[in-house]
């Protein structure tokens, strides 16, 4: 019998998550329509596979579609920006289907689990890389760690979606977006917090890419990593109630943190004010504008903003501000926006990913162990580099592992109803071994 | 013929309002309906007047005898927190009522002018201490230079609620709350904007309170401004679309502001995390959890904390953050608060107004102006104490003004009619010189 799988969204983001699904279309007897807001792009991608794959056109805002599509469906898959999750995870409840995303469970998803234990239906959340990989990763190595009798006293776990060395070149940040560039603009506007040998720790946005931990992944250097939002909530799913040290954190190369820092100081990553800007305002008035009036008449700008920010006029902190071209003539070219808009414009400028770059996904998680009356070191890390401009390191590590997750639910696998992340063995141990034999998507363990 | 006004909300800001219209009713034919959520504390205040007004108990979510009670005024005066406005006005406009009231003109107030001009309804906003008499004593002074032919380049206007010298003694922050707490823990949470040479100048959040203006007001001493979220906005209307240099600000004594700055700089002003704390946690720990792990294990909490500040151990900001308890065994009070809620709670008690205290409320606004060839500097300021715990300076510079407006109202001297505000001579004048005469609250003015 065949096994109808509705994918709603298919940007490029999805590349790797079709591919997989058309890879097993056939022979697990699956029928996959594609919904997409502009499908044309998908024709020569389905065009070999039209015997079990079609796409159709598809506007969010068109619930009636909507319904019909998933009342047709028996799993639904959603790239469909988060927001948008709980309506369909309401219809899916509605009609009796399964949902597998890559989106974090909201409140509002979460409200959803009685009524879909009762329909007996699996929301399936959190299932791409982070959220995701994460999970299936870290809960593997803390079970190996328990089934030794291990008792872990420290967590901490980092990912970073970044650039292969080749794409690092001729850029200070080392850093271009592969994701969401708002989303980068605003990351950390909250205080940051976790816990430390017991101890609540608490870090304000103000000083976050200040402090700042190290740390190295085999063949692939040195990176940097900041604390996360909230790293409390990763107690209770990973059964970690009673562990003294918890930190979750984003990685970047080492001085992207000190560089963007200096951006916070200054002001310009603040998106809750309207700054009445002309559009033909410059960079280098836009930075003047949050200088004090200097003492001395006569200073050039970047002098006076070192100066302004305690940094030394040839730091490679001045040296990343002027790469932007923060002190240039350049009109900001967006009348009455707020810094952070400002900044996105500049950024998705210079932070482009080219044709020919790579990009490079890193995560590393490091445990800290009591067994034996000694104490234990893991470290677990992955590097993932991107085939190409399409099957990017971030399409295959959030797509891959949620086409895994549906292949499993299809395959009636999954026994368990109601709103699900990946933290039990039974799907973490057969996709995380998949993506190591099929696509050489392992993680390398080092203990001491 | 009797007038019939209506006093929505009678708290205690609310005190000199009510004691003005009880004044002025029996000889302007007033009949007063006083509503509020608790009327048994008015039954002493209205006894002595119940042939002209009466109290009635109203829940704000009573929107039925809302309706009822506006259909049966012919001015309503508003003193409930500005977001029940719009419900209020609505209702006005409904009824063909005017309205008044000392709350800012929102968006959803500014969209009902049309419809109150068509219902020869007026409403008058922004008529108490600040918003209010900061429009009419500026824009008395800004006609009188442009009547002798003066060319205003600089207008810099502070306010700032505060207290009188006794009060102010064995409180380091010379500060106490007259006004809503919260809005004073979240005050500036924004890039601040303004004009400065002709040049739009910003200040973040996190640089606010460290770039004060000193300034003087005769007989009251010094005080110290910083700047408000948005001085751009009062250029057009005062009439000042082309002013080179335009600051609004808040007034604290020196020394607040630098001791506020650290407050900030550590973390404890933000709002936008639950710290998921215990009720239990002291406020040292709390503090301790905010700075990075020392590396001399056995340097005391306030020594950590100058040296993360980069203040002095024996400095004035330390002095007054000791003086809150910050490093004190005493626990937070509060489970899974924000650091703005914990801060609020420990700052209710300390800076707690007490019976015999008197407030102090200070104006002061700056011009610069050109004028037969040299430039001219005026200075006007105003400071009211207030009588005592009920009829504050606060109750006072609010109250009064919209009092006297509303009998503008009452004697039809008013003829425009939509959304105002008070920066019409046919407003301030009569308002002003009422105050001046029968209060003494004048304005003070130097020129050289």
């Amino acid at each position: 019998m065949t096994t109808r799988l509705l994918l709603l969204g298919a940007g490029r983001s999805a590349s790797s998550l079709l591919q997989y699904l058309l890879r097993h279309a056939p022979t697990e007897k699956w029928f996959l329509t594609v919904a997409d807001v502009s499908p044309a792009h998908l024709a020569p991608v389905l065009a070999a596979h039209s015997e079990y794959a079609r796409a159709v056109p598809f506007s969010t805002d068109d619930e009636a579609l909507l319904e019909e599509m998933v009342e047709q469906a028996d799993i639904v898959i959603s790239m469909l920006p988060a927001p948008l999750h709980p309506l369909v995870a309401r219809a899916c409840v509605r009609h009796g289907r399964h949902l597998a995303t890559a989106s974090y469970v909201s409140p509002e998803i979460r409200a959803l689990h009685d009524d879909a234990t009762a329909a007996g239906v699996t929301l399936l959340m959190e299932c791409g890389l982070d959220p995701g990989l994460d999970h299936m990763s870290a809960m593997r190595a803390i079970e190996h760690i328990r089934a030794r009798g291990g008792v872990i006293t420290s967590f901490k776990s980092y990912c970073g979606g970044l650039l292969a060395p080749a794409a690092e070149e001729n850029n200070p940040w080392k850093y271009k977006f592969t994701w969401n560039p708002r989303n980068v603009v605003l990351a950390g506007q909250s205080t940051a917090k976790y816990l430390e040998n017991g101890h609540l720790r608490f870090i304000p946005y103000q000083q976050l890419f200040a402090r700042t931990e190290r740390l190295a992944v085999p063949g692939y250097g040195e990176f940097e990593g900041y604390a996360n939002r909230d790293s409390l909530s990763y107690r209770a799913p990973y059964g970690l109630a009673h562990i003294p040290t918890i930190l979750r954190g984003t990685l970047r190369r080492p001085g992207y943190c000190a560089a963007w820092h200096a951006l916070v100081r200054l002001g310009l990553t603040d998106d809750s004010v309207n700054l009445d800007n002309p559009e033909t305002m410059t960079w280098a008035e836009l930075v003047a504008a949050y200088l004090p009036v200097p003492p001395l008449p006569g200073l050039d700008l970047p002098t006076r903003l070192a100066t302004y920010l305690g940094l030394e006029p040839e730091s490679e902190e001045m040296g990343r501000l002027n790469w932007l071209g923060l002190f240039s003539n350049r009109p900001v070219g967006h009348a009455r926006a707020t810094p952070a808009q400002l900044l996105e414009r500049l950024l998705s400028e210079k932070w482009q990913l080219q044709p020919h770059d790579h990009d490079l996904i890193v995560m590393q998680h490091l445990f800290e162990f009591e067994l034996g009356g000694t104490t234990h070191r893991l470290t677990s890390s992955l590097a993932v580099v991107g085939d190409d401009a399409t099957h990017t390191g971030m399409a295959k590590t959030v797509g891959l592992p949620l086409g895994m997750a549906v292949r499993r639910l299809a395959r009636g696998e999954m026994g368990q109803r109601g709103v699900l992340i990946p933290v039990g063995a039974d799907l973490y141990e057969p996709i995380l071994n998949e993506l190591a034999v099929e696509y050489g998507i392992r993680f390398t363990e080092e203990e001491r």
